[in-house]
Parts: structure tokens; sequence; C-alpha cells
């Protein structure tokens, strides 16, 4: 693993990294006059978080990035369909056993698509948990700013007229601001933790059984290419009849039955924890259990009757920048319109 | 599955894909102006076989879209690892444990990142290899055409001038194509065989690999969202501190030891086969290596000494119009330069 403790430091390759040399480096990712990145994609994460409050800018800017991480994909999802059938295209006109068997693989590689395809939704379910955390960072910020404005105005009053009758009257506002404060800030500590680990528990169980899928489809390949035919002939020798349809239909049922029959319990693939990590964990979870076991907080989301009327939940708030439509608007669409005509100033990504 | 026979028939869905209705589809799939394909990878699809012998076209269109598929997946791998970036920037400004794991998490996910890379490497290897399938089909194209041509020259000399000496000394070219075209059809049948199977094992074995190793991850990853103090507080009061450090570090390095000592003789995930399926396809093998079992054929590929020259091992082509320089050139800067400023007359791919 590249950056084992932090993504904040860097660090010095792995033993394993010098043990094991890598495949040379794919020849696809040469010659590229435009760099690597789709330009569309660079100008949807620049544009987010240019506007909204600061405090939810950083999430803005990844929930574009996540939109582009999808986007892409999806893109590779139907470019693998696409393969899938060109394969079986190919296979076709060769002879009957490479007929079967390129055929069978299509199906194969078809399926793996379709599962990346839904595995895209899925990972949508992730993003738009991400994107309730942004909307409540984003709704919090007005609460914020305006116990800062409240005590900046005192400051000032107390500054130019000491004795201002006004000032009593913004110190009450402040209370009262920092009572809403204190509601706003409770409920951003509380969704963002509970939103977090929902996101990522969407996404890891979707990752997990995408994966898992795909490992039993990569299996049944295998079986598949069995049936060729690899013995050589002479030149004037022919091949023995193909005689694998029944066997090759049979391997794509089991790959079928294996695929629809896949449950989160039955995951093959296991994560277990060292005694260490597993100690350490347990110790953190205690600790974090005890004070608070069995008291019901349940009610504490709800809002409080204030006067205000300033701070609204995430959930009703409509004046955060964030509207949904917004987010469908296509960006490279904007960027063709936007450069074309002075390709000199466009930027290359490196 | 979708198409659970072939490739080349279309199906009703299964019974689970009615019984387990699919999430709704992603949000990122709607609102794109100029479709969903990546016009530089259709252009660059649709250039693939124009040019270049019959025989080898549609296996060249193949290794075309493979490169859009492999860009594609790079595409996935770069913004994969910009969002765990992006996230572990975004976590550093929440509270400690908020900013532990998500540091933690961009840990893993640009781990998932990197072994989507060195994937690309490897799904590389399965490309060239079907390349090489696609060199020795060009390089069997003029062989055919030749004796083709011999044929039709006969043909029409017999019907102009039956007596021509000439037809005996083509009859006898004619025989000695014929035997050249065995030869080459042979190599065809082998090589072809060979590689295809070299082909997807590498693809399969990547495959698995790689599909391996994020399952584990995504088990890991589980395991660090348990850090995260989800137990919500009323508004005023403090959090417990996070003492979750040492326990994230043993996680990601519990998740470095399992990727490090992954094997494929370890693999988790198994394929297995029916009876039903297993039965066939040992009748399969049985057939087809009963007859030549144990007569040593690896002669057999070597070129014989021929008069004619014409035909030479796919490996010494150099005339079939692949050259590897071809490979590289960038497609989307063609469509760039060429429809620029006539944008009524872009298709667009729906």
């Amino acid at each position: 693993m590249h950056r084992t403790y932090s993504m904040r430091q860097s660090r010095a390759p792995t033993a394993s990294q010098i043990q094991n040399p890598p495949p040379p480096v794919s020849t696809t990712k040469t010659g590229r006059f435009f760099g690597k990145t789709n330009i569309g994609h660079t100008f949807r994460r620049n544009a987010a978080g240019a506007f909204g409050p600061d405090l939810a800018k950083k999430l803005s800017q990844l929930v574009k990035m996540e939109k582009n991480v999808m986007r892409s994909m999806e893109l590779v999802s139907r470019e693998r369909m696409e393969v899938a059938q060109q394969l079986s295209i190919w296979g076709e006109a060769c002879d009957d056993d490479v007929s079967d068997v390129t055929d069978k693989l299509g199906v194969l590689i078809y399926e793996i698509g379709e599962l990346e395809d839904q595995f895209v939704d899925r990972y949508d379910q992730y993003r738009v948990t991400i994107k309730s955390i942004r909307n409540i960072e984003a709704s919090v910020q007005p609460s914020r700013d305006r116990k800062q404005k409240i005590t900046d105005q005192i400051a000032q009053l107390k500054y130019k007229e000491p004795n201002s009758p006004k000032i009593v009257v913004l110190e009450q506002e402040l209370v009262r601001a920092e009572a809403e404060s204190l509601v706003a800030e409770a409920q951003l500590s509380n969704i963002t933790r509970e939103k977090l680990k929902a996101a990522f528990t969407y996404q890891f169980d979707a990752l997990r059984e995408h994966c898992e899928k795909l490992a039993i489809i990569a299996g049944y390949g295998k079986h598949l290419l069995e049936l060729i035919d690899d013995t050589p002939v002479t030149p004037g020798e022919t091949r023995n009849a193909y005689d694998g349809y029944e066997a090759s239909k049979a391997i794509i049922q089991d790959c079928e039955d294996a695929l629809t029959n896949w449950v989160q319990q039955n995951a093959a693939v296991s994560a277990k924890l060292s005694t260490r990590a597993r100690t350490l964990s347990q110790r953190r979870r205690n600790a974090r259990r005890d004070p608070n076991e069995g008291v019901d907080l349940s009610h504490q989301d709800q809002p409080l009757e204030r006067e205000s009327g300033l701070w609204i939940p995430a959930s009703e708030h409509q004046g955060n920048g964030y509207d949904d439509e917004e987010e469908e608007e296509d960006a490279p669409s904007t960027v063709h319109t936007e450069t074309r005509g002075r390709e000199e100033e466009r930027p290359i990504a490196a």
C-alpha cells in the first residue's frame, strides 16, 4: 500500500513492491495530445466549490468528483458490453469450438458490463448520502455567520456608544443565537457521523458484492477456456468435431446460478482483523459506548421552538445553493462552447 | 444473466431480476448533451477495421475497442485517487475521529485506485495477445488471395486459350499455393486457439486477483467505519476524546498484510462446476485428447522449405498494415481538428 498510515504523508515503497516488479506499463497509457484527464471532468471538479457556503466547499468538490468517477465507470461498463458483442461477432466466423466459446465468453463479459452498470447505481446511493452531509454543512453556515455578526455588532457598539440600550438587546439576541448554534453544531456532528458511516457502508457493501461476483465470473470463464481444442494440428489435418455445446451451456448456467445465489452472508473474501487490531477497536468501541449506554437521545434532532426562524433543518433548506437540478448540467458542453476558436488558450492538463 | 445461452440471441429477464427490483437508476446517467459515448472512442472504434485485410477486420475492431475500455478504466483509476485525496482533505477540518477515519478511508480508496491502475497494465497483456491473433489473421490473407488469384487465372485461360502451355505452369503453381495455404491455415488454427486461451487466461487471472483484493479492502473499510463515534450528542455536550489512532493504523496494516499475502492459490471465491457441467467438460476434454495423445507435433509450426517465399510467419510479417506506431495515435485530436467550426455536421451519438 502506497500510503499506509495517512493520505497526508507520502511513503517509501513497500518490500513487496520492490520484490515483485510490476508488469510493463500499459501501452495505452502513452501518446495522448490532450493529457490524461477528461476536460469536461476537470471543469466540473474545478467549478465545484466555487459557489456555496465556505463550510461545504470541500465536500461539494468531493461530490462533483464522485460524479466524475461514476461517469467514467459507466463508460467502462458500456464499452465492456460493446467489447463482449464484438468478441462474439469475431468468433462467429471461426471454427465451431472457437465460435461457441467466444460467444459464451461474450455472455460472461457482457454480464460483467451489466454488473458494472448496476454498481454505478449502487455507488450513487453512496454519493447521494455524502451529498446530504454537504447539505447539512451548508445549512449550518448561516447559523455560524449570524452568531459572528451579532458578536461583531456588540463589539462595535461597545466601542462607539458604550451606553447604547441596543447593546442589551443584542446581547439577548446573541444568547439566542448561541443556543441555536449549539443545536446546529450538534446536529452537524451527529448527522455527519451517521451519514458518513451509512455512505461508506453502502459503498463497501456494493463493492464487495460487485467484486465477488466478478471473481465468480472470472472463475467460470476459465472453465470455458478448457473447451477450446488447442491440440496443434498438422497442415491438412482436420480437427475432431466440436461437441462442447452442452458443456458450455452448462458452465454458463452454473455461473448464472452462482451469481443469483450470491448473498452477503456467504461472502467468500474475508477481512479478518489481527488480535491487536481487534483489541484496539474493541477498546475504542467500549470507551465510546459506556457513558451514554441506554440513554434515548432520539428526541434531540427535533428542532427546538425558536424565535429567529433563521436556522432550519437541512432537509427543509432550500437556499443553500445546491439545487438538485444544478447537478444535472453537463459541464462538457460549456467547455466546448467556451473554448472553440481559441485553441491556444486551452489549458493542457498534465 | 441477461443473455444466458448466446450473445447472438436476446432473452427474457430471469426470475431473480423480477424478484429483486434494482436500485433506482443513478442520477449521473441523465442529462448529457452529447450522448453517452466518448466521441474520441467512437471515432477510434469506427476507424478500426476500415483498413487492413478483410480477414482481420473484426478482430482489429475488437483490439481498438479494448483500448477504449482500458483508457476508460485508467480514467476511473485516476479519478478514484483524486477522490481519495479530496476525502482526506475534507475530513481534516472535522473532529478528530472523523478526521482520522476519513484519512484512513482515503488510504484504502487510493489503494483501490492504484490496484485499478495495475489492472490496466495486466489487461494490456490480454489485449496484446489478442492483437497477435489479429496479426496472424492478417498474414494469412495474402496466402488465401494468391490461391484464389491462380485459380481465377486458370479458369480464364481454359476459357480463352484451352491449349495454352501456361495452364500447366499455373496448375503446378496452384499445387504449391495450396500446400502453402494448408500450412498457413493450420498455423492460423493453432495460433488462434493458443493465443485465445492465453489471452483470456491473462484477463481472468488478473480480474480475479483484482476483485479479491478490492473485496478485501472493502472488508477492512467496514472495520474502519466502526471507529467513528456515531452516538448522538445533545446540544452543548462534548464527545469523548478520540483514542482510535492506534486501532485505525492497525486496521490499515492488517489490510496491507492481507493484500501483500494474497496469492492465486488461496483465492477465496470459487467457481465450482455442477456435476453435469463437469461431466460434459470432461467428456469433451477426453474426446479431443485421445486421438493425438503422446504425439509430438511441435515441429509443425516450423516454416516448410518453400519456393514462392510469398507467405511468411506472422512474427516476421511487416506489410500487414498494423504497425505498432499506428496504435499510439490519438484519435480525439483528429476529431477535434476535423470537426471544429462545423458543429452542425457533428454526429450526435445516441
